[in-house]
């Protein structure tokens, strides 16, 4: 169950042709009344902003943070294709609202995929209809229809994302994709996430803000900020307010986020293994998180880790070179809590254990730069030759 | 000819057993007179700093900007090694200072190699003795004792690099390492240039800084910067000051140290292809500077590089989120002069004319932001298996 497990929303995905390998494409998430709910969505901060971040912001704004649902597609990323992909995303808003007999501006829409090719928009307008059309529409509200439209988001992911977690009360539910081009603020990613929690616009804002902020911003695969990045949440609130407050949203929210991004990280491109990487110890947050940020998008770093070396002078190098206040003489790294390094030097250690936990696919690294009290924790991975693979080409 | 190619400096490599492998991995130059000269130099501006820079930076400031010779080792770096590092560095300073005859302050000292492991100081005293001490010395003044010293520099370089540059009535000559953790700001570097040109320190400052940054300064391999980055330059005065004024060894100097970085990014880890990145129509020079930066640095951009995909969608998406001042509908970017995007979006163009720059081994991309007057220029390669291999293990 992703999507539909909150009651009150219904969901679908199918190919529609926007893929040459036949593969699902095309997916709503709507409300099952066809009514607009509260709703509130985090977009990417690339100014290369594609086409459909720009038709929802529009669309949010125009009904103060509410819609009745959202068309996503993947295999084409509708960006950086000017006047017509802006009326192209349009265009998928109207014919999904013209199905579900809701305004134009209640529909929200998504896309992912390549950046500068038209939209096939005969492929969609087609497949639009078989999802959302009368009689033939292929929405629902079972784990299937949760599943075809978590399924239609894919791109180079292995496998669709989805997450369900209960509230007191209330359940948050979400698909998402994303598996290259993820980095701070935000991921290259898409997520839809949906309440049955009752709770207005400003709220939701405040809850996936909150989530976002600890799942997909500290999440790095590549250091590339992508054109189409969106977080959407909806919210029913056919479960009456959340019993616990609306703090008690915001933590599911914030658990779904995090259960999402966990499960990018563990299907990064090419990736053998998930890295946390912990900094502390540094004069400020601000310090530690980019301090964090520059070892976790160091390609030789990176490459050490698939290597399962334990070179913690590349480590040590980024972190000098980070902007952070750093005093070599004051630095401590451990993986997987064996010290290596100590006051900046190398230390003896259990070089059993360094070894095992390298060979592991989770990795925990923590620099301590002994300076103060700021913190900082990134999710990422290993560059690895299948990587290479992956983005050598677009065919 | 290199280093020893202006009158007055001898130079001399050899293997002292730092290397496992049994190459060249200990060079010294020096004054044909074992007396201070004028110098200046430009080290990294990473706070992981190794204990040689450290050195060099004292004893120039001891000096008032004077050197009698240059003692490096590649092998390992002498960084994160604390006390005790410091001390070795200066140790091979006091060692290479007796056999000359002249005050350790005005030995200067490079490292490069592993970072976080001891010199072996018992090796590299006798090689010091072997390179410089007495009767028995290897020093020279020819071709041959030019490129030992060269070669001793090498750690993943699949070639030694050397240049000559002849100004009216004086010679600039260099040698240099480098082919990984390069990133502007300095590539991780060692370089020793050398000249006959009378110049007073000021003078040679000038003429190094201006250097480096068209040259060394605009390379990025891979973003990271490393501990160790020294680039110095000693004048033996004996060819008088330049006929064309101080500003033809500005020239001169400049066109060496470009050389060198062309031989680097030529040599790159891995790399097949070596890329020119210009940024023109920036808000600033400093907004087209961060992005060609951005560009350069991405590993989804470099993986197309590599695959000989022109997919500009990707570079696009770059400078959207470089912090750059952008608007989508002025961008223009080319392949080899090739428009493939106008307006922020693709334009019909000559396939086969793209096709044939792409498999080149040099490729020059051109990104026009149509905002105003700032411009950049960046030199940087491709991101490819080989590089992941050299980069997996430190072994």
């Amino acid at each position: 169950m992703s999507v539909t497990a909150a009651a009150g929303f219904v969901a679908g995905g199918l190919a529609c042709g926007i893929k040459a390998s036949g593969d699902p494409d095309l997916a709503v998430v709507a409300t099952t009344s066809g009514a607009p709910v509260p709703a509130a969505a985090v977009f990417t901060s690339n100014l290369m902003t594609a086409a459909p971040v720009l038709a929802c912001r529009d669309h949010l704004l125009a009904t103060g943070g509410h819609a009745a649902a959202v068309v996503l597609n993947s295999g084409n990323a509708n960006a950086a294709t000017g006047r017509s992909g802006r009326a192209d995303a349009e265009r998928m808003c109207a014919l999904t609202a013209r199905y579900l007999g809701c305004a134009t501006e209640a529909v929200l829409v998504c896309s992912t995929g390549l950046i500068g090719i038209p939209l096939p928009m005969a492929s969609i307008e087609a497949g639009i209809a078989s999802l959302a059309g009368g009689l033939t529409g292929a929405l629902g509200a079972d784990e299937a229809a949760g599943a075809a439209a978590a399924e239609a988001l894919r791109t180079t992911d292995t496998h669709r994302k989805e997450v369900v977690v209960s509230g007191d009360g209330f359940v948050v539910g979400g698909m998402a994709k994303g598996a290259a081009m993820l980095a701070p603020k935000m991921a290259t990613m898409l997520a839809v996430l949906t309440t049955d929690a009752a709770a207005p616009p400003d709220a939701l804002r405040r809850a996936l803000r909150a989530g976002v902020a600890e799942s997909f911003n500290v999440l790095t695969v590549d250091g590339a900020t992508s054109t189409n990045d969106t977080v959407i949440l909806l919210a029913s609130g056919l479960g009456g307010p959340p019993a616990g407050g609306q703090g008690a949203l915001v933590d599911a929210v914030v658990a779904a986020c995090g259960e999402l991004a966990a499960q990018m990280a563990g299907d990064a491109e090419g990736a053998t293994k998930v890295v946390r990487l912990r900094v502390s110890g540094a004069a400020s947050d601000d310090d530690a998180k980019a301090a964090a940020r520059k070892v976790a998008q160091s390609q030789l770093v990176k490459c050490s880790w698939y290597g399962q070396d334990p070179y913690w002078g590349r480590i040590a190098s980024e972190l000098g070179s980070s902007g952070a206040a750093f005093d070599p003489d004051k630095l401590r790294i451990a993986y997987g809590g064996t010290d290596v390094c100590r006051e900046g030097v190398a230390v003896d250690h259990d070089a059993a254990a360094l070894r095992a936990h390298m060979a592991g696919r989770q990795l925990v690294i923590d620099a301590d730069l002994g300076l103060g009290q700021g913190s900082a924790s990134v999710l990422t991975n290993d560059l690895t030759h299948a990587y290479v693979d992956e983005n050598m080409g677009t065919s």
